[in-house]
């Protein structure tokens, strides 16, 4: 039998695919088909290297259509088939690999078929960074946002009627029609003002004028509104990830809970990869570390030592030193909790206790290391 | 007689009317006449359809003069008429049931007459959901928008002058008058920037590059105001629409005036329509919601749970749990208040009182389903 | 003797304009002024009408010798003769008076000539509204606008260098000079795109394509940093306008500093003229007013009540009844200070003896007009 | 032996230079020498002028490559000399020193080799004031700023394939393959809009509708991001700053850690050179001021006073008289914390006792002054 055999592989390949959104190999084959995709169309280009470009299409294609069947074998394996397959990403999945095969055996021209792999790229959607945050943020202004589209559609229909009536005769090739004006207001509504329509009466100038300045108006009242919603974002998305890891640290765990909330604000995360280096000797500093997760190597003469989940560092910065006294690295990915200078000295006047911690480690360390 | 006969179905429409601003079939009518204006300006497609455009076009006018005469009406009976066909809506009203026919018998071309359609838009106007919002941020930052409008028109006006000097000699078409060169300026100061006319000296090339960096400047300065007035006024309205539902829950009701106005900075409004999912169970969860109106239904294993006003739920996911354990919908439209984990650990860490409820009610509901 | 007698009426007249920094006549003046000089260098219409073009410019013009001659003898009068003179304001008004006479004398011609009353613009400056306020935010922010301004002028002639090495060959016209490749990289940066000169070249284009991409990046930088200015300066402009009308109000004198300083932030400044309607009966009410300066009457069915500085009124809409009960206008100039519904249950909450202030005055009232 | 005698004059040259991080000489010779650079592309300019031309331009790099010797020479007698010269700054200055005549040697045309001299304005870069406060906005931002970017990239790919799907048959000079079409896409996704190739079928110009709006989208986007951070950071930035000086002036010191926090969110640091003037007598006054490094001169009638590090001035303005009531200038370059009287208010609300200080020294003054 098949799957006690198959399955295994499937279940890693499809773990791994799930579990960073997708597999870098995903990537590669969505760039790589991007790019030929791009070639195609250029003639000399394809005609001189036609066997290499087709041949890294299909390996695109091949891949997706692997990567689809795996996904859906192992969905329905695990009893929940079709919910996957009418998902999004399933749909996505499906479209990624068979349209095209789909458009070839419906007899269209290969160059023509080869262009719905445009759609390969809406695989890298899922694992765009700060996109659930933006997406957040339209949903929160959608009001707003909406209002500001609904007035630059009237704006534009308007424009477009009054510039028909006042340039149909003497423009009839670009302002013979509402839609043929509605074009012209378009590229002009957006401060695009391709040029390839422009009018030529005084009245329709002046219409022309009042398009415009009401064009950088919407931009602002829409720049505006996205401003406000991402300044509110930001403040939520930060404390949320911060608070996590605040409660890790031990160092706070004796502060009640407002204060924890006072403290979460004043606190920013910073993931970092292994071997990063966080402190250079002889940089300046302003801001001391805590460590939420992972763990740090302090590179002092003669040793070195490490600092593991709770401690904190680069403290002395803040307290007179102002140059870093040794190289500090990351030994495995970690997440740090970083306190600038500004907050650390607000924390310090609000929580004389935490204050008389960080003094006593420093000294502490200061004596030691002598 | 016709009036006690015709009157409640005149009060129903009018109530109608009146209650949503606007009936769904002014709606229906307003965007099938706009979309037939358009075609009645594209020959081709107008000579293929001109009965189906026409029905259109009249039906929609005829829905408009019938709203009219039905309003007018119904304002006199109730004997406020003047007022209302004084008013911004009546006027309104009667250009848009009045100006075609009066265009038509006034000998205009029926293609032109059509066009004065354009104004039955306007109607849309008090439906746009936000606009109270955007016209209160440019009434409060009228002033600096105005100050940057009159340094726009000055920028316009010194530019124009320049330009006319130094390019009317070798470009008479484009900058043979100052009025000419205003419409190079204006094209050019809202960065649109057309191409028809472009100056072609070195100095008009450095004037204008000048300009165009103005252009920048006063763009940056239009966001910047708005984004500032608009970041205020979503505070306010915030605060007013979720002040109201805060004072019906009675969760809150043991709490001060101080402390409702504390809460009420931290809830967002949400209004749902009937048989909206608000939790999907196995999703992630980061925030509770309170019910203000309306009621929902709890899909418990074997069971269902309606709670209605002043309940609460989700608060589970918040105290531990990360993924939701039921699905829940509204049974009709509601006003929910949420309130995210970022406020909600503010919440409970100011008032310990109010955590210890949610707690109990918490457990309870834990012993209860399982 | 002249002085004595003509003094009362200089005198006067530099009161009126100093007063409001530039009388109505001169707006007139300036408005008729800038419209004849669009006239003047349209042919047909100057050949029309060119006596009452030349009789509207020579009166703006001797208007404005008038308005010069009259403050320098009254500033010499006043012994200061020569700080007017050299002072800005002085200066401005010599050029407006003095450059166009002088041109015509060393023999320009007349059309050109005119074009120097494009100055009398800037006479309207001081009258600008928020000028003062732009001034600010636009020092307060200095340091990072010219970053951005020194990093846009690196782009611009990185790209310009780019641009003339892979251009010139194939578009001589276009990029055969630095210079002329610096053209079109400011049309591009600005993203005018007057599309008069093009890059051709894939190379060409790709930097163009960059480019391009920087000229967002540059617009969002700058209005980031004036958003960001603009923002404080606001806060800091409400404040001191409150502050002073604040003291002034008897209702807040019980209040320590700390309180008021408190009270400033809530509250809002609006200054009316005389026979302005503050509140419309029968509107939705969400604010309530005190006047700081002024009068105001209140239109009660039967009789008119009057309130002086240091009343309040519009707190029954704050209290529950959400209509207005009268209309009240102002009686003379007004400063009148508003608090919206959101900081006046804020305030409320706080300051429980300010809300039994405003519970019995609104008692009074409503049992007084029933 | 050479290096004793060269040595301190190289030090101090190198001390010059490290110090300001660019002497004056260094920016001269940059902007001289791209204005020269400009030159050389323009035939007639440069044919008339290339004596002189050549001259400056031989002048600039000399300049540069004397500098870069005499600090690497510097750096090896320091004994760090690979560091420096592997550095950014010492590659950069290689690249300034080095680029010009290896490509003459090499054979390149002079024209174009003196084009490489562009690369000389990058080192104004470390000279930009705000610029490190921009490279943070930018760090802190680049999550969301990158998405934005993906987001971007996605619209010009998927655009580009429907163009050219679309109007590949009509315009094949123009959307001929993917390549032409992302060319239009990102002119018209950055709003640029140059009209070299515009779509011209109904559905290609529908899309091109739908492109100009994601493009005022993605603006707007990045500047509300950007806009975001600026004002995180200029907040971040002038806290630290002001902090070092509150902690010198004596006037403070009697506050605990958390007031000066207040105090420092209250104040603005101003650096001035020597001979500056701070107040001038009889302007309206709204701040007051304390010396944290430097020393003014107070004009007095009769008299002249000097006050040093930690006096304050300007208090009377604040505290009644709004005009100032003597010139105060700097005698040399100083360094001021300025208190507006906005926040001058509240700190006298707060802290009382600082209220007195200053109450009793304005008092004494004032008897003084008499």
């Amino acid at each position: 039998m098949f799957k006690p055999l198959a399955s295994p592989a499937l279940a890693q390949f499809v773990a791994a695919t799930a579990d960073r959104n997708m597999t870098k190999a995903a990537y590669v084959a969505v760039a790589n088909g991007v790019i030929m995709i791009l070639l195609v169309t250029v003639d000399p280009a394809y005609q001189a290297a036609h066997r290499w470009v087709d041949a890294v299409l299909w390996g695109s294609l091949a891949f997706f259509v692997f990567e689809w069947v795996v996904r859906l074998r192992h969905a329905f394996v695990a009893q929940h088939g079709w919910s996957y397959a009418v998902s999004g990403r399933g749909l996505l999945d499906a479209v990624a690999a068979a349209a095209i095969p789909l458009a070839l055996i419906l007899g269209a021209d290969p160059k023509t078929a080869w262009l719905l792999g445009a759609f390969w790229m809406l695989k890298v959607v899922p694992g765009i960074p700060g996109l659930r945050q933006l997406r957040r943020v339209l949903v929160t202004e959608s009001g707003p946002l909406l209002s500001v589209l609904v007035i630059f559609l009237m704006v534009l229909m308007l424009a477009s009627v009054a510039l028909y009536f006042l340039e149909r005769d003497v423009q009839p090739a670009g302002f013979g029609s509402v839609p043929a004006a509605l074009w012209w207001a378009v590229a002009t509504l957006t401060t695009t003002g391709y040029g390839d329509v422009v009018p030529i009466t005084p009245l329709g100038r002046l219409v022309a004028a009042v398009v415009m300045i009401c064009g950088l108006g919407v931009f602002g009242l829409w720049t505006g509104i996205l401003a406000t919603g991402f300044a509110a974002e930001t403040r939520r998305d930060n404390f949320l990830k911060t608070w996590e890891s605040v409660t890790k640290v031990p160092f706070f765990a004796a502060l009640g809970p407002a204060a924890i909330a006072d403290v979460t604000h004043m606190l920013r995360t910073m993931d970092l990869p292994a071997r990063a280096m966080i402190i250079r000797k002889g940089q300046a500093g302003d801001c001391m570390y805590f460590i939420a997760d992972g763990e740090v190597e302090v590179d002092l003469p003669g040793k070195k030592v490490r600092l593991g989940e709770g401690a904190f560092f680069g403290e002395m910065a803040l307290l007179g030193n102002n140059l870093r006294s040794a190289n500090i690295t990351t030994t495995r990915v970690s997440r740090l909790l970083v306190l600038d200078l500004v907050d650390f000295r607000m924390l310090m006047a609000r929580h004389p206790d935490l204050a008389e911690t960080i003094d006593a480690e420093a000294k502490r360390r200061a004596l030691e290391n002598r």
